[in-house]
């Protein structure tokens, strides 16, 4: 087991390891203890929250994003207040994503805030979301439109849960990863190595503490995403989340891998990223995706793209890998953009046809 | 003018004084603007708004408190993202207590926190309510169940709002500044000093300078209201706010001077304050309300308390004035506190009757 600080206004300790939830989760009990879930996490772990002692209430949400509404979030909280929950009780986060980022804005809301603890069971939480205190519900069909920066106290990061997810689900954290892989230099070079064993548990374990101790040290830097340093995390992500909201049909980190694909090829024709690098990255994104898929309509991306929050003008600002351990951020017109995506696209025409 | 900056996490400049709305209002304008504002200071104050600049959008809830529901807040979000509102906009709250922490809470969830600025028009909200970041609406009955500390990066008070205020939003604001007076010796004897003229537009001027200092430096030494220090903030408060909840007909200002005269009066029976002192407090607290009201079943106020949300335990805190300057923090059981609400209600029977 291995420990990780985020050091903000306020102290989050992360622990990883196989063995965390053992360890740590009996020492959450003897406070008034409120458990948020869901479906599937309740089916297959359910009984562990009898860990968290007799003064615990348990909220199951239905599996899935499309619990993030303010709908949930209000059903949470008023749940909070019949149960007589106080400023001091805790929220403990057993799940995935939407769990984290649903039950950490109940934590941040109920009372002004309460303790909040993450106890996340997917690749993708683990690796990435249940580290930073980002927490939101979405309106409408925009994501995260309603949400706080609120560090919990503690993440519990134990593989043990990784062992009952779907193979969507790894490929999706895989995703995130590969996507730290671009950022950092030594992550980079141990995907590299590995690339046959990346879903290998012992792999996995190593690597997760890696990109949480990346991840904590630029949130550290820019916790509410203003200075730019966290911008940084979105590399891969507009255009990922364009195709998302486009076609929804693979998980989040394989649209984030198919975004790099596409946002690494616009930095090749840039002059911005090149040579053994470029394609490296290319490979270490294939190697969970098979291929880059072609979209005969890529085009309407780039209308997304310029409503995502992140952009602050009508320009769209991507993140894309430049030198190991080295990203860049640029700016470009809508047009210029579609351009590009569809020059992309037609060039996987052949390969997908 | 003055300026008063309140240092956390986050840096709030505090503009106070006649001639304040005029010379900083025109200095928001330039960027995209949502003000949030009431029915009764639309009518009075809408026009004010162009001040803002073309690119502005106004928001007019309904007055009172009953608009201080999760609904009313999603409405606010829901028309901030149809109007295309981006993460670097800012939220003018442009009203009394109620608009300052609906619109405060909306301008810290809206994309995970935009720019905010209060302009309070109310006595109760330039005293008191607009500074110090704390912001909520109510779930049901219970008040502020759902909330943030989210600090506003500036706060504009010009008494230019007062002069349009029913004489009750005057008692209102009156409470709090004599809570203040109990709280600081400068208020206190400046008070002391002026007891005819606390309505005069001059002195109020002068003591909500002070009030705001005094509250400012309280929210530097405990922003979130877990050390302990802004819970003095509180006093007269618990039974005040259990008085509000069970007769509800006077303004929250005069209940906390109730609730002010009851708590001074069992502090005195606890031999906590006494002499000159507790007589000057009871004399500022009469200035305003004339005379403590009776209350034939004053005894379920306690079961009200216990279930405020300050109260960690089953025991009732009572922040009450000990000495000049000083407040004392005293925890009574329920039943006790009961009896003694009774025996000063009883107290007052005759002279009520």
């Amino acid at each position: 087991m291995q420990e990780i600080t985020l050091q903000t206004a306020k102290k989050s300790v992360i622990r990883c390891g196989a063995g965390s939830f053992e360890a740590y989760a009996p020492k959450l009990s003897g406070r008034q203890v409120f458990v948020i879930t869901d479906t599937n996490v309740d089916r297959l772990y359910g009984d562990l929250c009898s860990v968290f002692g007799e003064n615990t209430h348990k909220f199951v949400i239905r599996a899935g994003e499309k619990s993030k509404t303010p709908r949930t979030l209000l059903e949470i909280l008023n749940k909070m207040l019949s149960c007589g929950m106080r400023r001091n009780c805790l929220v403990v986060a057993l799940g995935g994503g939407v769990v984290g980022d649903v039950a950490g804005l109940a934590a941040a809301l109920y009372m002004r805030g309460v303790h909040l603890v993450q106890i996340p069971t997917t690749l993708l939480a683990q690796v990435d979301s249940s580290v930073g205190g980002k927490t939101a519900v979405d309106m409408g069909e925009v994501k995260n439109v309603i949400g706080t920066f609120y560090q919990p106290e503690e993440v519990i990061v134990d593989p043990r849960f990784l062992a009952t997810l779907p193979k969507r689900e790894i490929r999706c954290g895989l995703g995130e990863i590969i996507k730290y892989g671009a950022l950092n230099k030594e992550i980079y070079n141990k995907l590299l190595k590995n690339t046959r064993k990346l879903n290998s548990g012992k792999f996995l374990e190593e690597i997760i503490y890696d990109c949480i101790a990346h991840k904590a040290s630029v949130v550290e830097k820019d916790e509410t995403d203003i200075s730019g340093a966290r911008k940084t995390l979105n590399l891969g992500h507009t255009t990922g989340h364009a195709l998302e909201l486009l076609y929804g049909k693979l998980s989040h980190g394989e649209y984030v891998l198919i975004g790099t694909y596409y946002e690494l090829q616009i930095a090749r024709k840039l002059g911005i990223c090149g040579g053994q690098y470029a394609e490296n990255i290319e490979k270490l994104v294939l190697t969970v995706i098979k291929r880059a898929p072609f979209f005969g309509d890529i085009e309407r991306a780039a209308e997304l793209a310029v409503h995502d929050k992140k952009n602050e003008t009508e320009l769209i600002s991507l993140i894309v890998p430049k030198h190991e351990g080295e990203c860049a951020e640029i700016s470009i017109k809508k047009d210029e953009y579609a351009r590009y995506l569809k020059e992309v696209s037609d060039s996987l025409r052949g390969e997908n046809g």
